[in-house]
């Protein structure tokens, strides 16, 4: 099976963008990779799109035709996949099968959400589909509260503390200060995030990600393909896809996301690389504590140091590990289906050395880590500049 | 890139099923089909699972993962594709794709829908999302007044008639009548169904497939795999996926689906076959008039004359081709996301020789035909007992 490069990306301002409909976020974001992988839309043999929810946000189902429709490559293929907030990583993993497999030479993985033409209830509604409805979400349990039952754990049996959390906030709103395409491109102080309002104990309102809507798109293609173009391609030398039981009460620990652990190991075995050879990571802080434990279960920290490490300032960009330039779904903005895909789009353009005020010097291998509710899905990508 | 076979196969009864979940219909067909495969759960390695609009029907996304729980199979790769009602189809065209392609020597493709919890206005409602939301379902088109523009255009240009609509629910459902899997397994006659209640005229009630709960499993695996088993594998010879415009008011004709035509054509030349090869079809029949266009479309019958070839018996069980054997969705039922899934597992069944009362007489190659929406999606495959 032949190597595959991403040759082209491009996506859309986050925000709530109320005067773009789900479709026009797909065109935009979709013409702009096109452009930028210095392709013609009939070089594009397939498109696997990640949404989680359009059929509660805005009452349409059937994506993959959808988006066909809206870019106007009707009639190949083309594949909505959900994995809840992991939809875009997991379109990106099923692009890339398609194109490592050789079933096909060039293919779009994108990711979209319209999250803002309901009230926001209904989105908290809507994203605890992405939990365990029946045993979960049926008895009164939210996202964050979820996650607030996480971090607690944490800080009980680590020591972890909610300055530690906030400080997850402050470096990811500096990064996305540096960021155009953020939701909320400005810096917060660790006052500000914990003074802000509570949601559920320990997490308040600055340590949750927004609502956003948004659109972001790469493309894929065989190294025969990619080779032909004049732009330097970046290649993807780790894949890994895992799940969970949907139900955080059946999971083993509270304090680490076993899927993300797993996928993180197969990714990198995949890549012949360790947590030392990465320069940057983009990584799910869905909320503070879970770009924490993620920190823990991709073996960037020592069990229960997250929260140490992320206040010593290991992880702020251009020191030992840059993570979450982009401003992470914190300050770039979550629109659920196209988080995976911006993470990917930022991997590219800091490996491309295009990520403007927020570059990391010498990047060469770049992680992406797109997780699914609270853990039942996992995706990690590993990006590199070069390839054997 | 190798031969891909169907090693198992199983379904739940289709129906209103109020005393089982989604989580319950997934194991039930998941546990026959791995039992019917002579396999274990761990020789599983990825699944793929259809399911249209499990978010509005149940509250519940994040369907992957979900089957991957509810079969006790998880960390393993466990993707949902959304194809509206082509989500089943989509998903055995993923699976077959992950194995063709080397990736995976087992893969599960599973379709699930759990349509009943909810009042029927608000299934009418969430079919509307396999439409396009904005141009046709807010201002007020349903399924059935779709395909009713469909079927007066067919009327108005070929002269078909509703008698000969009519002669397609009375075959169907004479089919299911043998069929202990169908929702609906009694006939009804011609007087019948021209007698019932107008839906959308010249549509009426028996002209339309139910809403239905339901779980299809089939088990996919790589020749090397399936040669070691004691059963005989069927072989899938072809497969194709293509997509049109969301909305009907944007397509050349009414009279047709291009995305039908267009994977007709593909899946035959990949088989190396043509209609006249085919023994028995599973095609989509959401209403009496898509089965007409859908033997137009496919090629089993002359542009125009669809209504006079059903009328005349022309597919009747054990005559010229043998179509909708199970019942097809207007006897067997229609949940959404397992239809495309179960029209393989009836030909699967047909080709093994284990169709008891509806068994069609040496049968050698089927076809299944699922759509999805007013046609944006076509999803064709060919099965055979023999392979090259």
């Amino acid at each position: 099976m032949g190597n595959v490069a991403v040759i082209g990306a491009g996506m859309t301002k986050f925000g709530e963008l109320w005067d773009k409909g789900l479709e026009d976020l797909i065109a935009e974001a979709g013409a702009k990779a096109v452009n930028d992988a210095n392709i013609d839309g009939e070089d594009i043999q397939a498109i696997y799109g990640g949404n989680m929810s359009a059929g509660r946000f805005i009452g349409q189902e059937h994506i993959g035709a959808l988006i066909a429709d809206a870019i106007g490559l009707t009639p190949i293929p083309s594949t909505r996949v959900e994995a809840a907030c992991a939809s875009g990583g997991l379109a990106l993993r099923e692009a890339y099968l398609a194109v490592k497999s050789g079933t096909y030479d060039v293919v779009v993985a994108g990711g979209v959400e319209k999250m803002t033409d309901v009230y926001s209830e209904q989105v908290t509604q809507t994203l605890g589909g992405a939990g365990d409805q029946q045993w979960e979400v049926f008895n009164g349990v939210t996202f964050p509260s979820l996650y607030a039952m996480m971090a607690r754990r944490h800080m009980h049996d680590y020591g972890t503390t909610e300055e530690q959390m906030a400080a997850v906030a402050v470096k990811n709103h500096s990064n996305g200060s540096k960021n155009p395409y953020a939701q909320f491109p400005f810096k917060v102080t660790l006052e500000q995030v914990m003074s802000s309002s509570k949601v559920a104990e320990p997490l308040k309102l600055l340590d949750c990600s927004p609502i956003t809507d948004g659109a972001a798109v790469v493309i894929l293609a065989s190294e025969k393909f990619a080779r032909k173009l004049p732009q330097e391609p970046i290649w993807i030398i780790g894949s890994a896809h895992t799940t969970d039981t949907l139900a955080l009460h059946d999971r083993k620990s509270l304090t680490s996301i076993e899927a993300t652990r797993l996928a993180g190991r197969q990714a990198m075995k995949q890549a012949g690389v360790t947590p030392k050879d990465i320069d940057l990571a983009e990584v799910h802080d869905c909320f503070t504590i879970a770009e924490i434990m993620a920190m823990e279960d991709l073996g960037f920290s020592k069990r229960g140091e997250g929260g140490k490490d992320v206040e010593s300032g290991k992880f702020n960009l251009n020191s030992e590990l840059s993570v979450n330039t982009s401003g992470g779904l914190k300050s770039c903005g979550h629109p659920v289906g196209a988080t995976g895909i911006k993470q990917a789009v930022e991997v590219t353009w800091q490996l491309r050395g295009e990520a403007g005020k927020r570059q990391v010097d010498d990047a060469k291998v770049g992680l992406t880590h797109n997780v699914g509710g609270s853990g039942a899905t996992a995706v990690v990508h590993i990006f590199s500049k070069e390839v054997d």
